[in-house]
C-alpha cells in the first residue's frame, strides 16, 4: 500500500508555506525535495562520524571510508549493476557525460567519427559531444521524434553507420515525459560495436533500472534529482570500456605512483575519482536510494502513472493549453504552453504566487526546442511524493492565470 | 580574545569519543570538521530553502539562487579578489587545477613548453601537469627544497626560461608546513609574462590571503579543508586568464545557446561552471568563511603559531622523533618519523588506541617523499580549535608508541 500521505511527512519541506499558499512542489524535473532520513545522514555524517577516506588509518577515517564506499553497493543494486567496481562516483550526470566525453570518447574517436544523439537530449547530453565536433571534427547525427515526441528506435538504429562510435541518448525526457526503449537501441548497437551512453537523471527517478537488462556501456545518474544531496551522483560503466579509458580528473586517489617524470593510475574505479570526493553528499545518496527502494521502484512508478493519467485527463479539460509530448506510457512530465499572449515565464509567476512551483524556459534542450518551434514551455514535473490534489492546485492556478491573460 | 574553549564549543564532534578517550583530531591537514553553523545551513537548505538554481521563476528557486550566488562575494572576500565574478566555483582544490588545466593551458600550451613546479607538490598540483606531459609534450620543471623544507623563491624564478608558461606552486606544503612566498615568485613571472596558479588548499586554511596583493593568476581553495562541506570550493581567476580559456565541463548553465551545429557559451564565471552545481554545499561554504572571518583570519593565524611554538618545543624533547620541515615560519603541519622499528602505520593505529587522530603515508606528494629519501609519514596538523593541552596529548601517546615499539 503506497500512503502518499505518510510518504509526504517524510519530507520536511512539503509542510512549509510559499507566498502564503501550501507549497505545491512541481519542479521535481529540475531537482527533487529530500527526506528527513537523508538530511539526518548528513548532519551525522558531519556532527559524529566526519573524517576524509581512504587515506587515514584512525577510527573517524575508517568509519567515513567504510559508509562511503558502502555506498557503491547500493548504487549498483538500484541499477541492477552486475559488480560495484563498475560504479563511479561523480557529482551528477553533466560530470558523468564529461568523464565519458573526455575519459573515453576523445581518447577513442577521431575526425569523422560519428556520434548519434536524439533531439530530445538534454544540453548535458550535447555540450560534451559538440566539444568533440568543435576539437576533433567529430560528427554530431541528429534523430528526430514524431509529434507526439515518440522517439522510435528503429530510427536510431537506421542511424548507425559505418563511422559511428557512439548513440548517447536520454532514458526519459525531461521536457516530454518520453520514455525511450533504450534496452532496443542499445542491443542493436551492442551486435555493431558502436557504445552506448543512457542519460538516466530522469528515468532512474520514475522506473526501476536494470543496466545489464539494458545492454548499455555508460549509465549516468544524478543524486539530487534522485531525493539525494546536491552534487552527488554516479555512472556505470561497463568494465571493457572503462579498460579503454584515460583519467579525467588528475589528483589524489586515482594514481598508484606519482614520480618527477613517471606516473602510474590507480584500477577503476577509483582511476576516473580524484582527490577528496562529495564524502557526505555520497552517503546521502546511498540513504536516499534505500529510501526509494524501501518504498519501491515499481510501485513509485505505479503511483506516478496514476497521476500521470489524473494530470492528462484534467489537462485535457483546458482547451487552451498545448501539452508537448502525448506518448501514451509518458511519465509525469507536462510541458505545456498557453494559447494567446501569455509567455511561459509570466506563467510560472502566477502559479507561483498560488504556491505552485513550476520551470519555465528551455529546460536545457535548445534542440528540441527549435524542433518544436517553441522559445520556452511552462514544465509541471511530479515526483513520488505528490498527489492528485496536487494536480487540482494546478489547474485552479492555471484557470487563473487564463482568467488573467485571456 | 580569542576563547578556544568557547570555539570548540562550535563542533559538535570535537566533544565525541573515540576508543573510550577523548577525540584529540589533529588530522586537519587532510579534512578539518564543521562548526554548529555550517551543519545548520545545511539542514536549513534541504529542509526549507531547497530548489535547483539559475532556471527557476518560483519562490524557492529564487532564494536559493540568491544564497548561492551570494557566497561568490563571501568567497571574494576572503580570497581578497577585486570581483566576484572572478571566482569560479568547483568542487574543490583538484577540480579546481583540473579546470586550469583543461580550460586554460591544454589550448594555450604546446609541445617544448615548461611548466615549473616545486618538488613539495600535492597530487593535485602534479598529476594534471602529467596529463599535459603525456598528451601534448610539455616538459615539467622540478624545484627542489634545502632540507629545513624551505623554498627559495629565487631557485624558482631562477627555473623560468624562454619555454616556461606557467608556475604551479603551493601556498602552504601539506606535509611540511613551509609557507612558500608566493607574492615574490607570482610578481617576478608576472613581469616574465608566465602564468601562475597558488594552490591553496592549505594556505587559505592557516592565514590570511590576498590574491590581489599576491598577484597570481589562479588561486584554487576547497572548502572541506575551510572547515565547510565536502565537495564545496573555487578558484579565484584573475580576468584576463578567463578570456584565454575554453570551457572545461559542458552541460547547462555554461552555455548561452545550443544549436544542432553551433553552441555558444556564457560569460565568465559561468562559463565555467556546467549542469546543477553543489548548491547547498556552496551555501555551507560561505558559512563557513563566514564564521573564519567573524574569528579573524590573523587571529586564528596567531592561535596556531602558539600552537605550532608549543609543539615544536615539546616534540623537539623528543629525542626519538625526526620532524620534517624546520623552517622558522612554518604552519603547525608537524610530519615525522620515530626512529627505530616503527612504521608510519604503526604509529598512528597507536595514537588511534589514544583517541589521537594523524594520518600516516605519503600524503598525496610522491616526489617529496623520494626528495626526503622516505616513503610515509605521521602527520600530525592543528586547525582553528586545537589546544595546547591536544599537543600534550599527541605527545602522550607517542611516548606510548615509543615504549612499545622502542
Amino acid at each position: 500500500m503506497y500512503d502518499v500521505a505518510q510518504i509526504r511527512r517524510d519530507f520536511p519541506i512539503l509542510s512549509r508555506e510559499v507566498n502564503g499558499k501550501p507549497l505545491v512542489y512541481l519542479d521535481n524535473g529540475a531537482s527533487a525535495q529530500k527526506p528527513q532520513v537523508v538530511i539526518d545522514a548528513i548532519t551525522r555524517g558531519y556532527a559524529e562520524e566526519y573524517a576524509n577516506v581512504h587515506r587515514g588509518l584512525h577510527y573517524l577515517s575508517n568509519l567515513a571510508t567504510e559508509k562511503y564506499e558502502g555506498v557503491r553497493d547500493v548504487i549498483a543494486r538500484f541499477l541492477g549493476a552486475p559488480d560495484p567496481q563498475e560504479i563511479v562516483y561523480t557529482t551528477g550526470t553533466t560530470m558523468g557525460i564529461n568523464l565519458v566525453a573526455y575519459g573515453w570518447a576523445m581518447p577513442n574517436l577521431q575526425a569523422g567519427d560519428e556520434i548519434v544523439l536524439s533531439v530530445m537530449e538534454h544540453h548535458a547530453n550535447i555540450v560534451p559531444w559538440h566539444f568533440l565536433r568543435e576539437r576533433m571534427g567529430v560528427t554530431i547525427k541528429w534523430v528526430d521524434v514524431d509529434s507526439t515526441g515518440y522517439l522510435n528506435p528503429q530510427k536510431v538504429i537506421d542511424a548507425i553507420g559505418p563511422k559511428t562510435r557512439l548513440i548517447a541518448i536520454t532514458h526519459l525526457s525531461n521536457v516530454l515525459g518520453t520514455v525511450v526503449d533504450v534496452k532496443t537501441i542499445c542491443h542493436a548497437a551492442r551486435e555493431r560495436g558502436v557504445a552506448t551512453l543512457v542519460d538516466g537523471s530522469q528515468g532512474a527517478v520514475h522506473m526501476p533500472v536494470d543496466v545489464a537488462d539494458i545492454g548499455c556501456d555508460f549509465y549516468a545518474i544524478t543524486g539530487h534529482k534522485l531525493y539525494g544531496p546536491s552534487a552527488s551522483g554516479a555512472i556505470y560503466i561497463r568494465r571493457e570500456r572503462m579498460d579503454q579509458m584515460q583519467p579525467f580528473m588528475g589528483g589524489g586517489d586515482m594514481i598508484r605512483e606519482v614520480h618527477k617524470d613517471s606516473i602510474t593510475w590507480n584500477d577503476p574505479p577509483m582511476k576516473f575519482e580524484a582527490g577528496t570526493p562529495g564524502i557526505v553528499q555520497q552517503i546521502g545518496l546511498g540513504v536516499a536510494l534505500d529510501y526509494m527502494m524501501g518504498l519501491g521502484m515499481e510501485n513509485i512508478a505505479a503511483h506516478e502513472t496514476r497521476l500521470r493519467d489524473y494530470a492528462r485527463a484534467r489537462l485535457d479539460g483546458l482547451n487552451w493549453i498545448s501539452v508537448q509530448g502525448t506518448t501514451p506510457d509518458k511519465a509525469a512530465i507536462f510541458s505545456f504552453t498557453m494559447d494567446g499572449a501569455a509567455h511561459a515565464h509570466d506563467l510560472s509567476t502566477i502559479l507561483d504566487k498560488k504556491g505552485v512551483a513550476v520551470r519555465a524556459g528551455q529546460h536545457c534542450t535548445g534542440p528540441l526546442m527549435e524542433h518544436m518551434g517553441l522559445t520556452a514551455t511552462c514544465r509541471a514535473s511530479f515526483g513520488l511524493y505528490n498527489t492528485e490534489a496536487e494536480v487540482d492546485s494546478l489547474v485552479d492556478a492555471l484557470e487563473l492565470a487564463h482568467d488573467l491573460f485571456g
